[in-house]
């Protein structure tokens, strides 16, 4: 390393873990863009929700260090590279996906305030403010607190036990990438930013997918590693837009109707592989069997909660329902995913639809077993939209673990939604 | 990297394996030292020898590459902090080791010429002229052998391939350090020069060594890593010296006194902890039985042929029978060591004597099941003293499968040394 380098290295008064907003999931940006045009007022609250209250996330991470990083954060605007990139690349196919107005308010923008208070043992960590702004901290708040808790960890160990540490990672995770390199027909794409070890990991883990899967790897959701390894930037929709419309509603009927809205606008804006339903924010069985029939003519189906293999044969029913058939359309399955649930799934749906894998945390985030009291193991921890013009917002998910809300609400939502019995899943991460 | 860096590294024609003269053993520099006082004018030709004839080394490895590699070890000379290193270090508590006019000669020393020749699928190696200078070919002869096999191998992996091998390999070796740290009492050094996968690589290990074992790790048998690592450079002597000094014995009373007159001549110049006997080369259990007195007195044996806790029971029997409290004595074992080896040596040893370990080939260069064919296994290669003033040299040792020399010589010396029967022992590395 040449001395300009150590010397510019030195400069930083931390080691940022998030260095670029566009170190952020794609559907974030393509959410934003569509939010930006459809509801840009709507003042949304998204909250820092630890499922995994056995981490004593305040006791592992200092506060201090905590808002340092947060406020690098809040320091960070669009490059002219990266702008260049988001307006020139193409994505699924398509140039210019961002409209020139929503780039030019993305180039203007910094991240809004947060509130930070301890609680316990725990952080809450609030982000208040219109909604295209504040949703876009979900993401690197979370790497924040992840790649934190992988340092105070990492912090206490020797040089050459990290380089062992890393050295048994590596080699896990390309047991795992050989092992979905024998899957005929695998398309797998890495859905890991949001609970990563790290940066630095995540963007390893992408690399050794492309040297190892080849074509069988699709791309990565985090725009910055898709950007610098010119690979595909993936991904379409996520939970919080229904979840906001729904809050929004003003009545039980418009309540009824919010998740075909969201999906109405979307439809609107965009084609192919960007229509992709996804089902499960109130229950899969009861949105698809109230579906328009142009919801049927959607590419495909991200399954992110329940039974995976169950959730897949409602959307095959249903489309053979509508008359369509299923081996033109695509199922994404994206929920706690690893190597012997792939195995499962494309064998079972194989020939039947199109299948294609978002791999998250148990790529980008696999550690388990490696320290003491598994204290590298990764935890399940979310930041949601809680709340839109202070209205909040539930979700029921095809899982009761993954419930959020007001009671009261969450019962209001099961009886408009139609939702019964749920089978309760673990939720690994 | 700076770009003068990487100008500099395109410029190498090669990547040279060995880039230093002191990349060898410790042991090497003593002896030399020794041969250079006392039969600095002996002819000896040093030779390579495949004893895994299944690997077809000139097959693997081009002869081109071959020929550069060792040309380049010819262009070698001792530089400036080498030599300084050399004067002034303590070795073995001990400064000024290397005397004077050894070092000026040494400093002005080049490497004399090789002959290589391709035998079938094998290299005819031989090194022709003065025992202080063609000794010296040993260690990088080998180094050089076992690496661009290595590299012949690594050379159709890909990039992320290659860093899983090297992860593979770290964990494995981490592991082991892992295992002998639990050992009360170790004291283990790097001997694996000769037989490493890569100077990198036994780089590493050392330095894992460092981290991992503190002070149960004692140091290295290569000169040029002790220097850069800061840590203790270890090793005595070797097998060559009683084999040469064998070899020009003149008749058979010459010869059976011979392996004595090399510890006489090493016993006037050396003390403490370099007086450890080897004492295998024409059978342990006879060379001890007649020994002179004054050999009981020496510090230690070293073990490095045969069933090991057998050679060191022979030993402590033999310190008894003389007089001598094995308490105060040292065993090194340093043949074909592995965890469980030293394991159960030190169970065994640990109180009766004092144990150290020099662990070799199965520290730096095990490789073993990472690559189809175990294409990266270790392998027995040696280069030994094969001739002296045109007489054939002869190793005998404690296992038949390690003998040396033409039939009826074996014969005269086992007739001239007493030595029986002997257990078979497979050799590993």
């Amino acid at each position: 390393m040449d001395i300009a380098t150590r010397v510019h290295n030195h400069k930083w008064k931390i080691d940022p873990i998030v260095r670029s907003l566009i170190d952020t999931d794609f559907y974030k940006l393509l959410m934003c863009q569509s939010v930006f045009h459809n509801k840009p007022d709507t003042q949304v609250t998204f909250s820092l929700i630890n499922r995994t209250t056995r981490i004593p996330l305040a006791k592992l991470i200092d506060e201090g260090e905590l808002r340092e990083q947060l406020d690098h954060i809040r320091s960070l605007s669009l490059s002219r590279g990266e702008s260049t990139w988001l307006r020139g690349n193409t994505f699924y196919g398509k140039r210019q996906m961002f409209r020139p107005d929503f780039m030019e308010w993305f180039e203007k923008l910094r991240l809004p305030p947060y509130h930070l208070e301890r609680k316990g043992d725990q952080y809450e960590l609030t982000f208040e403010g219109k909604w295209p702004e504040v949703m876009l901290w979900e993401i690197p708040a979370l790497s924040v607190l992840m790649e934190l808790r992988s340092r105070a960890v990492l912090n206490t160990m020797g040089r050459f036990e990290l380089q062992v540490l890393y050295a048994r990672a590596m080699t896990r995770v390309w047991e795992k990438i050989e092992a979905l390199r024998q899957i005929d027909g695998l398309s797998v794409a890495d859905f890991g930013t949001r609970r990563r070890h790290s940066f630095l990991w995540q963007d390893w883990c992408v690399q050794a997918m492309i040297e190892g899967l080849g074509d069988k790897f699709t791309g990565t959701s985090n725009c910055l590693i898709a950007m610098r390894r010119e690979v595909e930037a993936i991904g379409t929709n996520a939970h919080e837009l229904p979840m906001v419309y729904s809050a929004l509603a003003k009545d039980d009927a418009a309540l009824a109707q919010a998740p075909y809205d969201v999906l109405s606008d979307w439809h609107e804006e965009h084609e192919g592989n960007l229509r992709i339903i996804l089902p499960d924010t109130y229950g899969t069985q009861g949105f698809l069997d109230r579906a328009p029939d142009w919801l049927a003519g959607w590419t495909g189906i991200r399954i992110d909660s329940g039974d995976p293999a169950a959730g897949a044969e409602i959307a095959l029913r249903w489309w053979l329902e509508r008359g369509e058939d299923p081996t033109t359309k695509r199922v994404i399955f994206s929920d706690g995913l690893d190597v012997a649930m792939m195995q499962d799934l494309q064998k079972q749906f194989s020939g039947r639809v199109q299948v294609s894998f978002g791999w998250g945390t148990l790529l980008t985030n696999d550690f388990r077993g490696f320290v003491p009291d598994d204290a590298l193991a990764p935890f399940s921890l979310v930041c949601k939209a809680v709340s839109a013009n202070g209205q909040p917002t539930v979700k029921l998910s095809d899982n009761p673990e993954k419930a959020m809300g007001p009671a009261a609400e969450i019962e209001r939502y099961k009886r408009v939604f139609g939702v019964g019995p749920q089978a309760r899943q673990a939720v690994v991460v």
